[in-house]
């Protein structure tokens, strides 16, 4: 599994930063997390090939989290797209699309399916053979939602030596990594197990914009390999992101310690910042491994 | 009078190029001609101050001629914007700005002005001491109008030498060049047209997109000094631009020569055209000066 940051500053764009939106890499699809204004352009930029995302998840109605969806929604139709697009929001989102469609007399070119998020609860969105998208209340302004997404490996490990043993067939590989056993010509049944060792477990990804910080939905989060928080202000400015129900980067790495996660990515970042590294230096006092996003830049769950 | 262009692609992003946007210098002001997505990013990119736009004008109600306005409009009330808005469009972009005003609870630090533009008609819509902005209809799929701005410049060139003649101090200047009559203390009256010579004759700048071509406006932009007219396809794609309510770089340039333009600028151009050189030779073989327009560039009127 794999992040792509496309935005990660906070309402206002600055110093060349752009709105949130992130392509995640699961499962061998591509999903949108949030899309702020410009992400088709951001995506073309650094080569996400968007005219195949399926899924689309919007946290939260706050402008520089869903600006970019209208246009990227008609540059799919224009493009001649076939297959259904999938989005997931808050209800109100659709008071909003309804009129832009209907203004310019848009026919799209494909399916356009809708799935309201529902507010102040949590809900599993999707939930492939490969990956899962779990929504859970997180706590500002406006409703708002973070996102859970499990990448499913349950394919076991092939063991080389023990299938020469057991005389298994390459074409019969795939088969037995899935958990079916091999019937031989001379009856033998080899089972899985003898052949495999357990695969790799599920990969975790957590993303938690805009939220002021809490613990309300820490066991949505605990554990997980990769952890987005959202870091808003540095913590001079903390009264500042209480108040606007945002966080501060020693908040995120003091919750993301409780949490217990593998790694915590900011962003979210004030435009009155111009030098991102300050929000990763005070994180790191707190919790390690820590990294300051970068936008273009892909980080491995 | 000064033209920036901030986007000049077509409906799909493409090539490092965005949909369309202009800002205009005019009268010591700057207003907005169209803003597609990612105008305020463009905007900053390109050093255009839009914190002090007061104006805005969005032709038609096509998404790459307006996406990026909700985003605009929410920085500059992030910025602390005090000064009032003013927001010249077709009606019903209202039933698309309300909601999303509304479901981000949002409240404007500034007096947000709108103003309809009627379908069909023409009309002034901006009238100062220094220049005019005026709305006339062109012919597209949906409801859509160019716009002619005038900057005036009524003062009149000082005679330096006449000046002195007639003895008008230098603190009366200003007003003589306005057109107002000197009375000496001698009791002569001195007429501003005795120490002064007719000024520079006003500036006009006509802007046509989206539009199929047709004269049904060229009386609107007869002998302008420069004429932006949309030219989304070439020659070849005559019958797909006819179909689609556009232009071809050949038509742009014939309805240049009919209405006797000073300059013809391109734009607005297909993805499918990597290169824009090619719409300046085609054009040019029926009109010149003709320029295809290059984001980032300022075109003097």
């Amino acid at each position: 599994m794999q992040v792509t940051i496309l935005g990660n500053n906070s309402a206002l764009p600055a110093f060349g930063r752009h709105p949130t939106a992130q392509a995640v890499s699961v499962g061998g699809e591509t999903i949108l997390l949030d899309c702020g204004e410009g992400t088709q352009i951001q995506m073309e930029r650094y080569g996400i090939r968007w005219r195949k995302i399926s899924h689309i998840f919007i946290s939260h109605l706050h402008g520089d989290h869903y600006f970019g969806l209208p246009g990227l929604i008609n540059s799919m139709s224009l493009l001649g797209r076939t297959i259904p697009l999938n989005l997931y929001a808050p209800a109100a989102i659709m008071d909003i699309l309804n009129p832009i469609l209907q203004v310019a007399d848009t026919r799209l070119s494909y399916e356009f399916q809708f799935h309201p998020i529902e507010e102040n609860a949590e809900a599993i969105l999707v939930d492939t053979p490969t990956y899962q998208v779990k929504a859970f209340p997180v706590e500002h302004r406006i409703a708002c939602h973070g996102f859970v997404i499990t990448e499913k490996n349950n394919a076991r490990k092939l063991l080389p030596d023990k299938c020469r043993e057991y005389e298994v067939p390459t074409y019969f590989f795939e088969r037995i990594k899935a958990g079916e056993d091999y019937e031989r010509k001379d009856g033998l049944l080899v089972k899985s197990e003898w052949v495999t060792a357990a695969g790799i477990p599920p990969r975790r990804y957590a993303y938690c914009a805009d939220t002021l910080c809490t613990d309300s939905f820490l066991h949505h989060i605990r554990s997980v390999d990769l952890l987005y928080h959202e870091s808003t202000y540095l913590h001079e400015d903390v009264a500042k992101a209480t108040m606007r129900y945002h966080t501060t980067a020693r908040q995120a790495a003091e919750l993301a310690a409780r949490a217990e996660v593998g790694h915590l990515l900011l962003g979210h970042y004030s435009s009155k910042y111009k030098d991102t590294a300050a929000f990763q230096q005070e994180a790191a006092a707190y919790f390690s491994p820590v990294t300051a996003s970068l936008e273009g830049t892909i980080y491995e769950v």
